[in-house]
């Protein structure tokens, strides 16, 4: 009978899939927490049609002004994985029919569990890591074609590039991939950064495929690392077929005083997503204001919009097996539907991990948007997100290793910054970092400075949280965003395309500077990776005197002291002060020097040294 | 009988008063909400006597180790105003006895009325403000004298110099007065500053007496004006007669680690009251640290210490019949100690209100510490103060004026700081200001532009919150404290001494700049004390545009539109923008130029350039 049915809809679909020229989600699967799906259906004039089914249950069927668009919800409970069939009627007559498949889900789908402090996470540019398959550098479909020679350019990294460097990836220590997105962005220019996305279900053929995509989860699974994908809720890219014939013109924000394009650019202001103080015009200039030229701002708060964000959220989840989302412009969304779309995707996955971009300069701007916060409370608003950025750690990250201490300069920022940590509902599960793609390279900022990255990359590896870190970095790669761009920030990894003279994927072809660089990282990650205090220990720290600065991370059977001398002075400690964190520890080992340290009286730090010292009694 | 019982004991007390060197409260009140009161009874050896009373009920008696003291705590539950004795005894047979005074109140006393948005508060240096009494400049008593020639000496300022000034203070349009401490300050230096303070319940006889200060409350309430007593709970003076006698060594902070006085100056480092990742040794080094070598740390942890404290402060209220607190160092103090002196108080005067100096940098810091903050709450900590200070729109005026606006400078920092607001629990109950005595002069961080100060001060009286006001900048005083030192913002008021040949005082004796200065503040202050929205009237501003700020303050009746331009050009500003504040306002009264104002289409606004205007329909 099966087998009947399913030579069946090969024969209906091969002859009246015409008539529908998209459906999405594509497929869905069996035993969802949330039975429900809502199939959209594309094609000309579709909307004259009715849809029937004989063997799954029609809950509701929605129009929208723009009649080639049908949404059609399936409730799918109780149903067993298989191909069903939807029948498009007109005057009772079935006219053509549409196979839809419910799949299998992978065992204990569900119960996925995402990154979290014992992560840590690689952010990278695929354009720009790795070419791994020239022969996708340009493609028929895809507007931009491949040209290195230009800055903001598409350069032809691609997904096989990142599974041909996995090992190297895991080889440094980290544990999690994040990539800037990967679906397709058809825009004719700078389509590289792919935040302006076309089409929510296909990868980019200039990175691969979606079964290339879902490989690159297999693989990355196969090496106990969890793959994030970027998310982009807020807007679309302006050549998203959906876009390009609105199913009803509320699915963006469109502006009266807006360009033709009914453009008109966010003022950025997020504090108006809370200010009590704020205009209503001011709110929706955040709120409803375009990103950019070539990112119309979805409107979420129209249920088919939402509920098209949810769906495909979880159907990469589903689909590519994911382990975590790193959610683009978080707080510039429509408060309560992000909320909403995070909240469901948290439902069906209850242990997976979601980050948000907040990218505001206090700990309670930033603590707002964590799930159960109080201050979100404060506005009766739980955003339900898991995982926030300590952007304010970073702040401080830029200036404070070329700054003498003072009373709130210098290593002070830090203390300060980490003085504030109650504001947060949950600690961990905040991401720490030094540069992503959009800010200063790190290197660049302290001049290549050895010594002030060992600083830097110390205070990531080693405070609470989950470390994030940007490719290249590890190799001391330079760039400067403020006069030369965001192209300069996101420069090829050397090595990863064919002829690159310089390969510092290998330790062979890596030169002394970039060893130096990544031998660091790798050994201080290795370490950190199976050290179990660094993923949940407490925080104990010392006001920074003397432009030293002294913390702890501890628990039960663990204590880990850190020491960061941020001057060119060596300095002599007394250790006397620490008791608290040293709780009687008499020797330690410093994972970096590799040496052995007497803790009794006093301990002397080379200028700008950096220790990260085990405890032992 | 009660005459009888009068002459009884004067007879008593004279005879052998000299048993007891000090009684404290000295008396007290009938009919207290608190019944009990703790009197402190000081003299040689004291504690060989036990203490009973034939009228009053004792009900505990408590020694220290220094048997010099005896606490002894009396009911006053049902008694009437009237003398009371308490009978010293020895072997059960009275030595000596104490008269003990219950004093009626006033009518309606636990119900007075603090302090409130709808005042504006002149702050001023009593030293530095007028010598209404020279004879008093110098006393036997005190040991610092009088040298107007020494910046950091005492100048001769007064009590009565104050209340022969009230009708200046008052026709500004200013409706209360905080006066930095008036108490006995008895250090050898610096003791015009008067935050070490040697007596408690005895004003600085340099300044005048407890009668002198009852008066200018009873001066000041004539007028509908406000006294606001400047109380320091962390630290007293190191000429503290009970300092320099200590019932024991608990009573302040001692450090092994100090000096041989026992100290050790205090890291300052206020985020250690709630870092949940700081050290005991540096919470300890913040809260029990010494503010200065002259001001021992006290200990409120010690009962007897806190109600010391608490009944010091209440004997205040009542005897000098005060309107408010402002309390110094407030986030210094032990946290829980603090906070029961705070509700204490304020249970005993429900409608009073008490300000607390919580000098923090992010409005989430200081919002902490106000009462039924919601980030207070997340530590379970509730102070029960009813009044912070914005500390953060101080660090904004300090530099917004001489910037021009980018992303996060320039006018944007206020509006920045107010889209905080909501972290705060009672917004109109936070005091707004320019300066105080402990920062630069307003004028001199402006080089004297008076448009500038036109600017600054139209924020202070115009924004929610209270407005506070230092003396001296209402005719443009100077004062740079970070070149030449805390004296030179705290300079004698021109006029406020004989033969001072520029007395600002008198419209006559102002020179035209000041009259320039005297005149803005004077014209907006009466306009606000009579507008009832700005005490009460929500805030609505809008993003900073091309350098022009526009907020207004609305409720049911009222509208009032403020414009800042922080540019040297005109501009000509559209207000369609503003349609939300204007709400169909076709006219307007600019209270400050006194013109007319047609609200059609546009406004045009001068270069730096302000405007408060009225709306009407």
């Amino acid at each position: 009978m099966k087998h009947y049915l399913f030579v069946f809809f090969i024969i209906m679909t091969t002859n009246l899939f015409g008539q529908l020229d998209r459906i999405e989600p594509p497929f869905w699967w069996e035993g969802m927490k949330n039975s429900e799906v809502e199939v959209l259906c594309y094609g000309k004039n579709i909307s004259d049609y009715s849809v029937v089914s004989e063997s799954l249950k029609i809950s509701e069927i929605k129009k929208t002004t723009n009649p080639n668009y049908l949404f059609v919800t399936v409730s799918t409970k109780g149903m067993k994985a298989g191909m069903y069939q939807l029948d498009f009627q007109k005057k009772g007559k079935t006219r053509f029919s549409q196979s839809y498949e419910l799949k299998s889900r992978r065992e204990n789908s569900a119960q996925r569990k995402g990154f979290d402090a014992s992560d840590a996470i690689y952010l990278l540019m695929p354009d720009r890591f790795a070419n791994g398959d020239p022969s996708i550098d340009s493609t028929t479909s895809t507007v931009e074609k491949v040209d290195r020679t230009i800055n903001g350019g598409r350069h032809g990294g691609d997904i096989q590039g990142i599974i041909n460097h996995l090992d190297y990836i895991h080889d440094l220590g980290f544990t999690a991939i994040w990539s800037t997105p990967l679906l397709e962005d058809n825009e004719p220019t700078y389509s590289y950064h792919t935040y302006a996305q076309s089409d929510y279900y296909k990868i980019d053929p200039r990175y691969g495929s979606n079964e290339l995509y879902k490989e690159l989860a297999t693989e990355m699974h196969k090496r106990d690392m969890k793959l994030i994908m970027d998310y982009v809720t807020n807007h679309w890219g302006s050549k998203h077929w959906i876009i390009k014939d609105l199913p009803s013109k509320d699915w963006i924000h469109e502006w009266e005083e807006g360009d033709e394009n009914g453009f008109q650019r966010s003022n950025y202001r997020m504090t108006t997503q809370y200010d009590p103080n704020a205009s209503e015009i001011d709110a929706k200039g955040c709120m409803d204001g375009w990103f950019d030229t070539t990112m119309p701002d979805m409107n979420q708060a129209n249920p088919l919009v939402l509920n098209y964000m949810i769906q495909n959220a979880i159907w990469w989840i589903e689909y590519a097996d994911l382990d975590g989302f790193r959610v683009d412009t978080y707080s510039y969304n429509d408060k309560d539907a992000i909320a909403k779309w995070t909240k469901t995707i948290m439902q069906e996955y209850p242990d997976f991990n979601i980050t948000g971009e907040v990218w505001m300069h206090t700990p309670a701007e930033i603590a707002y948007w964590q799930k159960d916060s109080k201050i979100g409370e404060m506005q009766g608003y739980n955003s339900g997100l898991p995982s926030v950025m300590d952007f304010t750690l970073h702040d401080a990250l830029l200036v404070m290793f070329n700054e003498e201490q003072a009373w709130d300069t210098g290593l002070q920022r830090a203390y300060d910054n980490f003085s504030n940590d109650f504001l947060y509902p949950d600690i961990n599960n905040i991401l720490v970092f030094a540069g992503n793609h959009d800010t200063n390279r790190i290197n660049e900022i302290y001049g290549n400075n050895f010594e002030k990255f060992k600083m830097v990359m110390t205070m990531i590896f080693t405070v609470r949280g989950i470390p994030q870190f940007y490719y290249g970095d590890e190799i001391g790669m330079m760039g400067d965003k403020n006069t030369k761009g965001d192209g300069d920030i996101r420069r090829d990894f050397p090595g990863g395309w064919l002829g690159d003279t310089n390969n510092a994927f290998t330790e062979n072809g890596r030169t002394a500077s970039q060893e130096n660089y990544h031998a660091f990282v790798k050994k201080v990650l290795n370490w950190r990776k199976k050290t179990e205090v660094m993923h949940t220990g407490k925080l104990l720290h010392y006001i920074p005197m003397d432009d030293v600065y002294v913390y702890f991370r501890y628990n039960a059977s663990e204590r880990v002291m850190v020491v960061i001398n941020n001057s060119e002075v060596e300095k002599i400690l007394k250790l006397d002060r620490f008791y608290e964190g040293l709780e009687g520890a008499k020797n330690g080992f410093d994972i970096i020097s590799e040496n052995k340290i007497e803790l009794s009286k006093e301990l002397t730090i080379a200028p700008l040294g950096t220790m990260i010292i085990e405890l032992s009694n």
